[in-house]
């Protein structure tokens, strides 16, 4: 069974509705009414020690960061802030006590600049591996929360900063490079070790009435993009040639021998922010993006079409092709259109 | 480092105040302001493979029910009704299908009785065991919550139902009694296997205004009401001969020769309540503990001294000892009191 059947089937035996539920499974995160005229927005994420993170190479600090950031991403993507965070942490037996402290330091120091509150959780013995998951409770004006599933044909698709860097770093950690001297380099590494979510962009993104769904690109745009598509019964063009690389991402594609389109297009954790807007925002959304102090490039268009497509020039730089995409992680990915 | 020193490290890491917060780390839940004149309570916690359960006799079922119930127990434990559940399931890679369908039937229809919906999470790949995380969300009148932190000198300490009975179904367990066919013992494994939170009584409890602080029993009694008494700033003693036994437990302690008073002042996962009333409340709590369909026993008393102490009969069955109980979990438990 793949990831995407198990939540399937977990999506339909949670099963009815219940008052006072606005969005189930299905979003960034759980809605439910909160106090007069907010919404409260749930969401929980688990990291695990070698599947998501390698303590050789990522500092406790970072990584508590990490924990915190990834769980207020899903927050940020409809358009809230995010107030109270459990954790839950399972550690071996006889576990690094400074490790620990670092970790925790790290965590509750992220909650901060974020401006939410650890206020429980649990702690528990694992064996084998440090788990570590996350619940974060955050708010939203009640008409202003910003689901994935109102994309509407013809909106234009925008992403926040630029893509493919947290894959690019980790890439860099696994080849051993985790700590370059290069300040491109080490912009990368410390994208995949270290990534802020777009709590700004966000919350004026929601405010400002333009935005018609969003989400956090936390497994790559092809797979992000494909559920916000099915949740909005929609499909995607993205044009390879708009998407923002920056130089750091050419230049780590050059030592790697990675292509900088794929590892935009499928490259996870980049916890930058995707939402479609009409054609006539495109002003007022780059308005709002100097306000927040961040770049939004329009990428693509809805469609009615279904699947998310992507239009790359072919290998003989005079040709266009398109390939679907949806659902492709890095491994899966099938490269650029032959002709 | 212990348990309870992280506990401590997180709780002041955690640190300063924040508005709408009423109570976070240190009770069964954090309690946050709700919609008007409601409270809401939430809890986490996480179930790790050979460490909280085995998939040898634990079916996937009730491992499911179980999951939701020990989070469901803190909410009752603060007098609330559960709303909503997030779930993260970690699996290793090639999970059985089947057994995933079985653990998610026994989670959602759990969380059916208890009338409370799961509305998001997160799934992911744990390579060498399962671990399950849950968040349970409940709701409150701001004015009936029942925190730990109230306990006075003077008041009786009160548990439901009898003790002992998970933790002695756990040894049969262990000691391959899974699948016995006396009823008795039966009963005791099923504790073990399934338990169940005392929502109806919590919720009674707490509207009937007579209870001073409650805790439900998870870690043990011993364990347990020492969190009480340390956040009430009082002491307790609690006498041997008072502690609800019922016939299942003596026949289970004759078999595995385990000392009944140990199973139930250091035996984990009864979840039952403990609570605390003015000693004129009795009458009340007897007819209350009718209507909820449960008993209720009376089992000691709080005290300014400080500390958790047992009161039992030395060997001699003529003298009384007094042995100091707390935090003490079934393994590290000084067993009764020499002359």
């Amino acid at each position: 069974m793949k990831e995407r059947e198990l939540i399937d089937i977990i999506a339909r035996l949670a099963g009815e509705q219940r008052p006072g539920l606005l969005r189930g499974i299905g979003d960034d995160c759980a809605v439910i009414e909160g106090r007069p005229g907010l919404v409260q927005l749930v969401t929980m994420d688990t990291l695990v020690e070698s599947v998501h993170f390698d303590p050789d190479w990522h500092p406790p600090e970072k990584l508590g960061r990490k924990a915190v950031a990834v769980n207020v991403s899903d927050v940020a993507a409809m358009g809230g802030t995010p107030s109270f965070v459990l954790l839950s942490l399972g550690l071996p037996a006889g576990f690094d006590d400074q490790w620990v402290d670092r970790f925790l330091r790290g965590f509750t120091g992220s909650c901060r600049e974020y401006g939410c509150l650890l206020i429980g959780g649990d702690t528990v013995r694992s064996p084998d591996r440090i788990v570590i998951t996350v619940t974060v409770i955050g708010e939203a004006a009640a008409d202003q929360v910003v689901y994935r599933s109102r994309a509407r044909p013809g909106d234009t698709i925008w992403v926040s900063g630029s893509l493919g860097r947290a894959a690019a770093g980790l890439e860099l950690c696994r080849a051993g490079a985790s700590q370059s001297s290069d300040p491109l380099l080490e912009s990368l590494v410390e994208a995949h070790l270290d990534p802020r979510a777009r709590t700004v962009a966000g919350r004026l993104l929601a405010a400002s009435g333009l935005v018609h769904a969003m989400i956090d690109l936390s497994d790559g745009l092809a797979t992000d993009l494909a559920h916000l598509c099915e949740e909005s019964r929609a499909g995607a063009v993205v044009e390879a040639e708009k998407l923002p690389a920056g130089p750091a991402l050419y230049r780590a594609s050059r030592l790697l021998h990675l292509d900088p389109v794929r590892l935009m297009v499928s490259g996870g954790e980049d916890y930058e922010l995707l939402f479609t807007a009409g054609p006539a925002a495109g002003g007022d959304l780059l308005r709002l993006a100097a306000k927040a102090g961040v770049s939004f490039s329009p990428v693509g268009v809805i469609t009615e079409r279904s699947g998310v497509w992507l239009k790359r020039a072919g290998p003989g730089r005079d040709a266009v092709g398109e390939v679907r995409i949806d659902y492709k992680g890095f491994d899966h990915f099938p490269g650029p259109a032959k002709r």
